[in-house]
């Protein structure tokens, strides 16, 4: 009998679900509210409804070999413990793994949303024929995670890959995490408008002013319209994003010397208007990228290599944008229980 | 019969070779010239030759596991080639390590003195009851090494581990690698004399200009003893090496989440001078050091852990000075045969 996994996502607004085969394809994908704000009984209640009602479709088919979720917190590995969550606070010091393992009967493996992004972009997307990877998830804030030895690397105590807030700017901008100037600060959704805020302020950029008096929605977005119309100022911001992604990357490639680094997130989405400045940094900035960049092609196009390509690439630094979209985090939590359940 | 090892320190300088048993005891250290200008036939030819005067006084009593060899270049662990070395430019391209092994009819390792000296420190020093480390190394320039799951961990072509050129200052002083504003040029010996330099220029530091025309040669142990002295110019140069040091460690403990990050090399002496200002730094700039920072005394000590210490600190992140000073890489060395003999 083949067998199958369940990948769950729980995001902020919506709580998704897929049963994924082992070789990585989609059996089916559910998308329900996730009411966070109804507490975590509520929202455990549900989810377990939800993966039952996805899971029993298949179970006289394949065989279950359990549950991944990707959960927006910090994940002690050794324990499945949630032991740091602004938006799950009462997931804190309480059996979450325990409790839903019970209820399914089903190995359950947590592991943070960002991690579990990087898990599906290894498995299935952009880094899917790397031996090593990192991940930069551009979003409302700014993510990361390592891949390393076929499973994530998440450190002492799950706080490994805390990309967002390698410093960029020492004197930059005032971030939540304490510092200032963190990449958080430059390169994610929040910073794009509040920099496209601060030049409305200055005065000198009509467009972006227009724009954000008449979406109802002024988001990052908006930004990257403008840019793709042309407009010099709100180029100009997503020129100082890929600035820092580059700064950003250049240490990273300085550090950790991996074959794929990939940019995902909402904001990558508008590649096209911050890759080329990330490019001009990263080759000035990184003797390890001067040193092993590939063919500039690569870099343009911000497409992952093919299985072909990379043979041919063996031992090159490549950049690229994520291919998974959202349903990396789905994938990757889908991954989880194969990889996982027999070490732990 | 007990074994023992040949761990070898290929400096610009000296040529050092020690004999060490298993268990990390000095059986004996010798150092000669090392006339690396005299090329590299001459070099492997004195070195084999005061490797075997070493090794023969403890063969009737030791069984050797093999020889060790820290050199100042990136080495491909794979194949063990020098791929790349400023100093040493006629070792590129030559089996080196199959040459030595055919002189000496043992097992040869080659491996980064960097890398040769975080093993050291992870092995006999202040990383010694660690899972993973990480070094900085501040000399003339500034280096790096990664220790995990039991070894060095060097990337993809080698490269990994060059902290030295992590971004501190976008738009700062230009780096022999192409950047700005690199941590090699605000924490190395040769920025603190650049610094001072600067300082004097400015015509407001007496007795650093002092210093600066006394001593024949002005180093950076010359502004150190200044600092120790009081004078505040001289200060001033090492709050803002430790301010450096302080955004770079932090970057690192955001991305790593390791146990343990050591501060080693000559400028390492200097640690009085600037550990108050790193410190400062670490604690406000990396989110996981504050979630994770030792007792304060660990701080201001910059002593390692002794292994008692070590279990109540579990989960600690300890930022401390290297303890083996200018032997870590030769005991380094030393561990590489009996680290990896059987894995090449």
């Amino acid at each position: 009998m083949p067998s199958f996994s369940i990948g769950v996502d729980l995001g902020g607004t919506n709580l998704r679900i897929a049963a994924v085969d082992a070789e990585g394809n989609l059996l089916q994908k559910l998308t329900v509210g996730a009411q966070i704000s109804r507490g975590r009984d509520h929202v455990i209640a549900e989810m377990c409804s939800a993966i039952q009602s996805v899971a029993g479709g298949f179970q006289s088919k394949y065989s279950l070999t359990g549950v991944g979720i990707g959960v927006p917190g910090i994940i002690e590995k050794k324990t499945g413990r949630v032991i740091k969550s602004p938006n799950l606070p009462d997931w804190l010091n309480y059996p979450v793994k325990e409790e839903i393992e019970r209820r399914l009967k089903s190995v359950v493996i947590l592991e943070n949303d960002a991690n579990s992004a990087a898990l599906g972009e290894y498995w299935l997307g952009a880094a899917r024929d790397a031996d090593a990877m990192i991940i930069i998830t551009l979003g409302t804030g700014v993510g990361g995670g390592i891949v390393m030895n076929g499973d994530i690397w998440d450190g002492m105590t799950g706080m490994a890959g805390e990309f967002g807030h390698i410093n960029i700017e020492p004197e930059g901008h005032p971030c939540n995490c304490g510092s200032r100037g963190c990449a958080e600060q430059l390169a994610s959704a929040t910073a794009i408008v509040r920099m496209a805020k601060e030049i409305i302020a200055g005065g000198k950029a009509e467009a972006l002013a227009k724009a954000a008096k008449r979406d109802l929605e002024f988001t990052a977005k908006s930004v990257f319209n403008l840019a793709l119309q042309g407009d010099q100022a709100a180029q100009a911001i997503f020129d100082k994003v890929g600035w820092a992604l580059g700064i950003l990357l250049s240490d990273l490639v300085n550090s950790f010397n991996f074959p794929i680094y990939v940019v995902g997130g909402g904001v990558a989405s508008a590649w096209q208007a911050f890759a080329p400045a990330l490019f001009k940094e990263v080759h000035t900035r990184s003797m390890v990228y001067a040193a092993t960049a590939p063919p500039i092609a690569h870099e343009t196009e911000g497409a992952a290599t093919t299985p072909k390509q990379s043979q041919s690439l063996a031992r090159t630094t490549t950049i690229t944008r994520a291919l998974l979209g959202s349903d990396a985090g789905l994938f990757g939590a889908a991954r989880l229980p194969a990889l996982r359940a027999n070490r732990v």
